[in-house]
């Protein structure tokens, strides 16, 4: 039975028409919990950081005017009236001719609107004498000026990293709303996988799926409910995934869909709803039998069984989706450009993707050498990527020096890379 | 009072002479929790992956002799003897002028050494009819040609991403050993810093050090022990500080640094254990009063109380000791070269750090534009930053188009720059 390819492109417009996946919930997290998070509401500053006229500098407040021709040789005298410590309000209204000592971060007193420092002055007794003069506002972080009161200074939609659970926590805020992380199911199907750690019979091999898959779902902010090895088999399979649709936000299945007598997962799929299957074969190297359906509006991924085309495809056509319904805005692998280490050849008539790994040459280029491979059911040529290049159908080859764009893989340590 | 002020390096260096920080421990968790953990242990593969010899094709299993100058005109006939389909052993011997249809990723039957594509054949009854030679070991994917049983295939130190537990998964692997997460105190301080959900009163700001430390903490792999706001008195600070150290492997405080009558807290480590302060204030703006001291054989950092110091104080001289102590290899930020988009001018005579936000401009050149700021007291500087550019004590400025190397904060996403 031949059928038609779909292209990447006509696959993902397909997806797009028939799922606008968004954020399946949104949480109350305490902040301490909110770190890698992404931000479900607009956050609009309640209070003003800081809240108060602070010092820069451990010195003397002053009126601004006061200090005005004070230099080296003709020193500006002004009555010393006490002290502001960080922490404590000041009491003490300074006027024309007054100052009050202040330490750096403590609020300035009422009155002042300058504060010399402590270098530019010598005390003597009560008298201040003040060797520069200091314009308005100068040494001083005015109430509001980091944040103002009202001021939307974080917004939905963005990852909170230890700096945006800073801006929290200035805020004073111990809870925030997160979206929620969306639920996915991975399934592993096929007669020859066995799950780690049983024994393993001839002719079989070890489940590997469901375990690079969940750790992928985890990677783009999904939390992955792995309901381990489902036999091959046409009632088991569809049992399996009808109580998994109700459990989760999606379902990835891997295995079970190439071409042959056992081919039954388009079946199942088409059985369980509608409008049941809605991409079947996609026209990529690896990974071409990948077929996605849509069963009471949730999306179900069936991957190959091999592990790279697996990992591939999921990065290519499940990540997105995963992404938007965790709320994340980044869509798409992070990329860099490199050189072509190799001359490297696509598969014919299909957009082919080789798995590479990048080194620096003497120039400081980057280089991204094809992983030796062949096999697609290798997990080592995985193993050893930090990522892969597209070649796209019409094109016969990329050239030795060609420059290429590398997907990269998550998780990869970029440092030893720049 | 005035003292020599410690250069970067030579902090490093005594920090490196003082420790030598290495894992905290080891523990064994379940292959689906070992995702995003430091493994401990080497791997050496207990099985062979494949397990056996493997059809990459659909197609029938021959004796390769058998084919040979087979072509479109003149087909070998064989003799059809069964079938193996996938995850089923063979019980068949192909013998010459045998052959065995096989399924792709079902085991090699013995006697056959390669297999025909099914396109390459045609089938008459119970002749089957090949059109191409293959030669020995053809669309065979060995025993143990992507693993060999014994090789070292994973290493103590390795961080496991989806990839990597994807091999653990194929050797068969339940559980792996990996690096305990150092546990590490965080504790603020200073009479201004108030709990956020708190009143706020007058003078006071919300603490954000404790949040965005212990956040930062969790990105290099640390488990923060968040000990909140100890007040800046000599006798509590001591209390908190000894606690602190049994509970945990480092400790980190903030704020109460700064020279001042209540610069209390080289007092209370030089108290607590020998030899106590080991560096006090190093040259570096923003944050020069951190002080380093080794209590019990473990390290106490006392980092600036400003919150963009305080963190960047944390990536220049923390980070590399949790790293390590978490089994992490890699021990700096990761760095990106940049142009700087505007002249930037270093402190006089002390290394200095100016935070930047990187873009890409019209010629696809990473720009790196200082936050303006001025104010090392404000969050929102750390918020806007990519990362940061380090300028030399000797250098007078950083031209406007120079090469800079930029630092990246963790938890950026850097997909927009690429």
């Amino acid at each position: 039975m031949f059928r038609k390819l779909f292209s990447p492109e006509e696959a993902r417009q397909i997806l797009k028409k028939s799922f606008s996946p968004k954020p399946v919930g949104v949480e109350r997290v305490p902040l301490f919990e909110a770190h890698d998070r992404v931000l479900a509401e607009d956050i609009t500053a309640p209070i003003d950081v800081p809240p108060f006229d602070r010092s820069t500098v451990d010195g003397y407040a002053v009126k601004a005017v006061d200090t005005f021709g004070a230099d080296e040789d003709r020193p500006v005298a002004l009555k010393f009236c006490g002290q502001v410590t960080i922490g404590e309000p000041p009491n003490i209204v300074v006027e024309n001719g007054m100052t009050i000592e202040i330490a750096t971060g403590a609020p300035l007193p009422k009155g002042a609107d300058a504060v010399v420092m402590v270098e530019c002055s010598i005390r003597r007794n009560d008298t201040i004498f003040i060797h520069r003069p200091v314009s308005k506002g100068e040494n001083v972080m005015e109430a509001g000026s980091d944040i103002h009161k009202g001021e939307t200074i974080l917004r939905k939609g963005q990852r909170l990293a230890s700096r945006e659970v800073g801006v929290l926590a200035a805020l004073g805020l111990t809870e925030v709303d997160v979206y929620k992380r969306p639920k996915i199911a991975v399934i592993s199907t096929g007669a020859e996988v066995v799950e780690p750690g049983k024994p393993l019979p001839h002719g079989k091999i070890y489940d590997i799926n469901a375990h690079t898959l969940s750790a992928a779902v985890l990677e783009c902010g999904g939390e992955p409910i792995n309901l381990g090895i489902v036999p091959d088999e046409r009632d088991q399979l569809e049992a399996a995934v009808k109580k998994t649709l109700d459990l989760s936000d999606a379902v990835i299945t891997s295995g079970g869909v190439s071409v042959g007598p056992k081919d039954i997962i388009p079946q199942v799929l088409n059985t369980l709803g509608k409008p049941g299957v809605i991409v079947s074969g996609i026209a990529i190297k690896p990974g071409k039998p990948t077929t996605i359906a849509k069963i009471n509006g949730k999306p179900v991924f069936s991957l190959p069984g091999h592990p790279t085309s697996s990992l591939l495809m999921f990065h290519m056509i499940v990540r997105p989706v995963i992404c938007k319904m965790a709320g994340r805005t980044e869509e798409t692998s992070p990329m860099v450009k490199a050189v072509a280490a190799t001359k490297m050849f696509p598969a014919m008539g299909r957009r082919t993707f080789v798995m590479v790994t990048l080194t620096r040459d003497k120039r400081g280029m980057l280089l991204a050498s094809p992983v030796p491979t062949g096999l697609s059911g290798a997990i080592t040529t995985l193993a050893k990527a930090d990522g892969f290049v597209e070649i796209p159908e019409e094109k016969q080859f990329i050239n030795e020096g060609e420059e290429v764009t590398v997907y990269l893989f998550q998780g990869r340590s970029l440092s030893s890379l720049f």
